[in-house]
């Protein structure tokens, strides 16, 4: 799953550290694949007389968009910062976050990992009321309902999420207080660390690693925690919901050396392969070959607990996209064919199975199985870390319209005939939540949408 | 007066042509002058099933903003632009207008020229009712007003013209309409034109030559005017106020090729030049040298009612400025020391009249005042066409704080001396009311303002 | 003649000043006008042990190719610049100057302003006997010439002057000394100044101006002057020619606020419009106007002798060619036909005399009196301050070719008829001898080539 | 091996290819780990009246350096490229190649990879005679000995060969001839493929497959192949040299899916690990960790061989150096730290072996070494892919000086404590060669020089 477009963000925040925009770059480099499409850090000094937000924002990856004289006008020792992979085009700089506001209690700067599904309802409601969006972001929506609470922020928050609905982790600053907020069903990751004291928040456990913070533990869904100089103080939102976490996170976009629930990434995904071993055993075949990334731990469980060889020889080239923003045509060419070079020479007369986390679409899949059979291997599996994909995703996640779904139009036996497979098998629901465990969103394999 | 900091921007629409960006960009581009800092334009591709924005904003030149490749992207055959100069540093882009909203009543986008006087006020009214705003703007402040009235487009503008006070010059674009605005004062200008059925609105006539176009008429002060498909529609602030259109645009902002009030620039200022000659009769002198570039058509006017001779031997180097967005610091210690050269060969024994159309601080034309002692000038002189500036402009132009006006420091006397000049004058307020006409803001030179 | 495709050069060098290589940017800054295409600054920071060379060219303007960081690199007291303005498309980098080599003798730099009329023989003759070039430029067959000479760097530089012929004012920069030449003919002007004991070369005076330091005088044509440490060494060449410097540099290229022997050429273009009113007396009009920026000294000038108003109604815009290094289709198309905009209602119903410093193709010259006409000018006659351009030239300005000049296809009544006008005369070759004296290069006007 | 500085270049030749110089982009796209500072593409039209080189390079990676606008200025069907990677600092754009030169038979273009040992000598000699240098590479010379010779070009390359000794693959292309060399010795690899009849020659063959080209044959040591038009002509050079392939290529610089002398590297270093395995037989562990990525594969030999779990768990950023061309000391030191992060829950209380491809300096591997430590492993071991290098190349690879290599300093012991391992082995010599073949240079590690 190395190509179709995806809608992830990365959030991060940091209390009580000098030069804290430095520390939300290290964060958001190290976040950096949870959204590529534009970034931005706010960050707060406050003093005694005033109290001045700074703002960046812009398309690229963080390296590009913030410089060290960018970091140099983000003055303070709060800040928090965005990284946005989004589809939606040219509308890049516009929706950038963190989205700052002035409102009638000063200034607030909230950044937002996930979507809402009753953003309309809730926008045509304000807007009626005289609202004026400037962006087309739900995260806009969440700022006017906290500005239009009359109590204190905490009590703003709350009223905010007894009207939204979805997905939502966020990190908010005041001019005084940094807030990390996770929805009821805590769809998304949201974790706690601590650095000499200073406070930090991040969607993913690796980026403390890259500040050499300790995790402290994860923000529970419905949970809002408010740091405000040394003191902390927890709420619980007032609605309830049953724990969802996306099960994708941990199939695929979270990084192997990220902790979820207390457990890494990597070893999460070589126990996936293992089970797929368990479930698929009657292959016999020469050797495992992983579809890098994405497919490297599973493949490990699977030829640890199978005893076919591990052959990582799908050699990936790391210049792609290293380009300016905009690739040219000619650089999307190399990419969709070359990104991943087979030596082809080791697979001849071999029997060859290959793990990948997802089959979308299934043209890329189709495209790789057939240089296999090209290269001549005599028998071609490939088994999928997860179950089909056959829904959409409201929360937040960007699969392709369900049409585009390979697994909503075909049964196995006719996508293993699309993509000219011999074999095809995917890890069963089941399979999943034994590895996984409970509490968590498998809407986009099931349909069963626990919110909205 | 070349180096203080400017406050004033340029406002461009077009309906009914089709590439519509495309005369936007040429429009603003003719209007470069009145703002160097950032730009952007608004465009609307109407049709039967949906209406689109589509917009592009950036710090820079026109010419470096707006690329073909950004053209393209904006469709339609309406369109609003902005250009803008500002002092406030490095907000550049957050600032950067047309300002577009998403509201109850569907897209609207607007450019704004000028400044309002009760934006405290206005905002904090709004900000205690739950609105929030993005920008630090006064614009977003006026489609707030727009966005809470309950009427239609034009009603809603009536409302907004009914509670805000100050200088505004708008143009606004909704779905299906171009609306351009005056404030009941007038202190900006605005004017109508029309190219082959196409409707055009402008800060200045000059953009009108730009694109072949023809001048209309002027927005009256106080008028709104509504252009929907072929129809034209005219309403009236409820609001009257005597006509006050800002001295200093014809004294230095505007082109010499625009036309303000049915005259053009360059003849005003050689008129100012006249008068001048008028006020100061006891001057005699070998030659009159312009200040370029405000000085230039005064100068002349000076010349031709004196008889002496007109010697425009400041030479201007027209690289000054044309590098990147940031000047170096190297850069800008050439562009205050070397902007202009002086023939130094032709001053020496010479008695000279310079003719600048303001000064400022004192700062610059002090060394000015002293390179041509240096080159042996055994006579120096200068002459000022307009009266002494002593006053903060509360309308968008932005003066230095009053402390540093030489003109509030100083009598007429001490400016001489510290100027090191043998001779000063100014134009007479009189002198200048002779030559502008009545209806005129002059709240700069006498402190009467007319309106907060 | 705005729009005619320049072939010029700045060169200027600098020793004995601490940061040389700011210097040269100064210098070079007030040189852009010699050439816009691209620029380059090599420095020398001579020590006891070791010589190193630094450099840095690129494509653009001066203060687009050279920032704050690249002059902290071009370290040392000793340092040449060159400004280039070629026509030949896409080889500006590989072209760009100065030309730094490695030779027998160590390390040495050049910068040339001219056109060498034998370099094809030249490089022949190097090649057989096994020169490689890595450029095209006659300024590397030079370094050539000088590297294949046995004796000392001024002998080497007399032995390269006895076998090249055409146009060449030099700066050289070798790891001790600079040395400024200029060929016997003296084509081009070069001019030393002096710094608080620093020594200073520059292509124009107004040079000197920017960097406050002093003219000492012109480099004499045919001459050597070598600077090396205190020592001032001067040097003739062989060769003698009659003198020829190139009289269009008078009439167009330099600055009005340089000096060509002695004398300040906005004087000189005064003069040349003075000149002309003698030679057409029978005009009788109500306004001269000057085409910018070219015709304003002349047609003071003429204004002067006359008695007609001097009217500078052909209004600029200054922010024409103020983009990117490429100019977009729009912009070009823009800077064709609003570069300058006529106030139309001032030249209704009147007589009107342009004055221009030349007429190449017509083409402009053409649009531009249609657009009088178009005003109502009731008559318009243009003045044009040289004689008719008839032949091309090689030693450096870039003319097109002769099929292109229109005085080459058309008598004075048919280039009249064919640009609209109601007259057109130029300035004699005699008139334009008395006001720049004996010793110019008139080929271009006459034929007569002083070289090759 | 991660972070020291290497000198490696790419070189890519096609002939009888429309577009060629895509082409090229393409090949050097799949070249890009050879060298990552310049690169460049020369490209030819041939035509029957006039032939055309095109030129283009620049300092920044292949998809930085070509945009598809130049690829279109860069006309021809046959073209050759470069990718370089040095370590002079500030020269990049100088010293870029290919070298493109004039000279007595027309035009010359040449791409090089590795480094004469001889070029001071050449130099000087070329020099009295009068020879001028642009740049101060040993291509340069090589270009000045073929210009000097006085032969069709085929004799120019055999009496350039004769003259100059060290490391040299070379592609050649004259107006109608692309000519690959490679040096007596074959120190550096070069290889011919074929694409529906054009010809390509290229470094590396996996730039064959990301043109969907196949692989013909290794260009031989001392072997001069010549494309014109249909015709193949081979010629072998007239010194005779032992085969000495640098044995680093399949050890560290090769991309694993590239094949060296028929075998794909891959494989190559899978067998290095296994015999590793047999090197060290004593080791206990209960985890083998690659170093990514110089020591996957081998790491994954040694897994198989040992039975020890192959466990990846330093997770690499791929962001890292994905910024512009000149990485921010922030980003250096993010860099530094954390490239790579170790998933520190798994390594408590284990025996761990890392499998690394060689240790320079010591200080990487030093600070690594100390994270397992600190992470809680019991035991930490070290095995690496070749023998300890003790000694410089002159060949071309940019090992550090021998003072700065810590196998020169230190025995095997020293070096062990020095990094804090409880356990250090290096591949034998013996064992490098049994996997490699005989005819392979090894004197970084036994200083036994084959040429120079």
């Amino acid at each position: 799953m190395n190509n179709y477009p995806k809608h992830y963000c990365g959030i991060f925040g940091i209390k009580g550290q000098p030069k804290a925009a430095e520390s939300v770059y290290r964060g958001l480099f190290a976040l950096q694949h949870r959204g590529e499409e534009s970034c931005g850090i706010v960050s707060c000094e406050p003093s005694a007389e005033k109290v001045s937000f700074y703002e960046h924002k812009g398309v690229g990856l963080v390296s590009q968009v913030i410089s060290e004289s960018v970091l140099r006008i983000l003055k303070g020792s709060m800040a928090i910062g965005h990284n946005r992979y989004s589809t939606t085009g040219g509308t890049g700089l516009q929706n950038a976050q963190p989205l700052s506001i002035l409102y009638k209690n000063g200034r607030i700067a909230l950044a937002h990992n996930g979507n809402l599904t009753n953003t309309n309802a809730l926008r045509t409601q304000l807007e009626q009321s005289g609202a004026v969006f400037l962006t087309t972001t739900d995260s806009e929506v969440m700022l006017h309902l906290i500005a239009r609470s009359n109590g204190s922020i905490e009590e703003a928050i709350l009223d905010m999420m007894d009207q939204v609905e979805g997905a939502y982790s966020l990190v908010i600053m005041t001019e005084d207080k940094l807030i990390c907020v996770r929805d009821p069903h805590g769809f998304r990751p949201l974790s706690v660390g601590i650095l000499n004291g200073a406070q930090i928040v991040s969607s993913e456990t690796c980026a403390f690693d890259i500040l050499g913070a300790h995790f402290v533990r994860d923000v529970e869904p419905g949970e809002i925690i408010v740091f405000k100089d040394g003191e902390i103080q927890t709420l619980k939102s007032r609605k309830k919901a049953p724990k969802s976490l996306c099960s994708f996170c941990g199939i695929y976009f979270a990084k192997p050396d990220s902790y979820l629930e207390g457990r890494d990434v990597y070893s999460l995904r070589i126990a996936m392969g293992k089970k797929l071993a368990e479930e698929h055993p009657s292959i016999q075949a020469d050797m495992v070959i992983p579809m890098p990334d994405g497919g490297i731990c599973a493949a490990l469980g699977y030829s640890r607990a199978t005893g076919f060889l591990y052959e990582p020889i799908l050699i990936r080239n790391h210049y792609i996209g290293r380009s300016f923003i905009k690739p040219s045509q000619l650089e999307r060419q190399i990419a969709a064919n070359f990104k991943l070079n087979l030596i082809a020479g080791l697979v001849k007369g071999k029997r060859v199975v290959i793990i990948d986390d997802s089959i979308v679409r299934g043209v890329t899949s189709q495209a790789r199985v057939k240089k296999f059979k090209e290269a001549g291997a005599s028998w071609v599996g490939m088994l999928i870390s997860c179950p089909p994909h056959k829904h959409r995703c409201p929360y937040g996640i960007d699969f392709p319209d369900r049409e585009d779904l390979i697994a909503n139009q075909l049964d196995l036996e006719g996508i293993r005939k699309t993509l000219g497979l011999d074999y095809l098998g995917y890890l069963s629901e089941a399979g999943l939540i034994e590895v996984l465990g409970d509490g968590h969103c498998l809407a986009c394999f099931n349909g069963k949408y626990p919110a909205g």
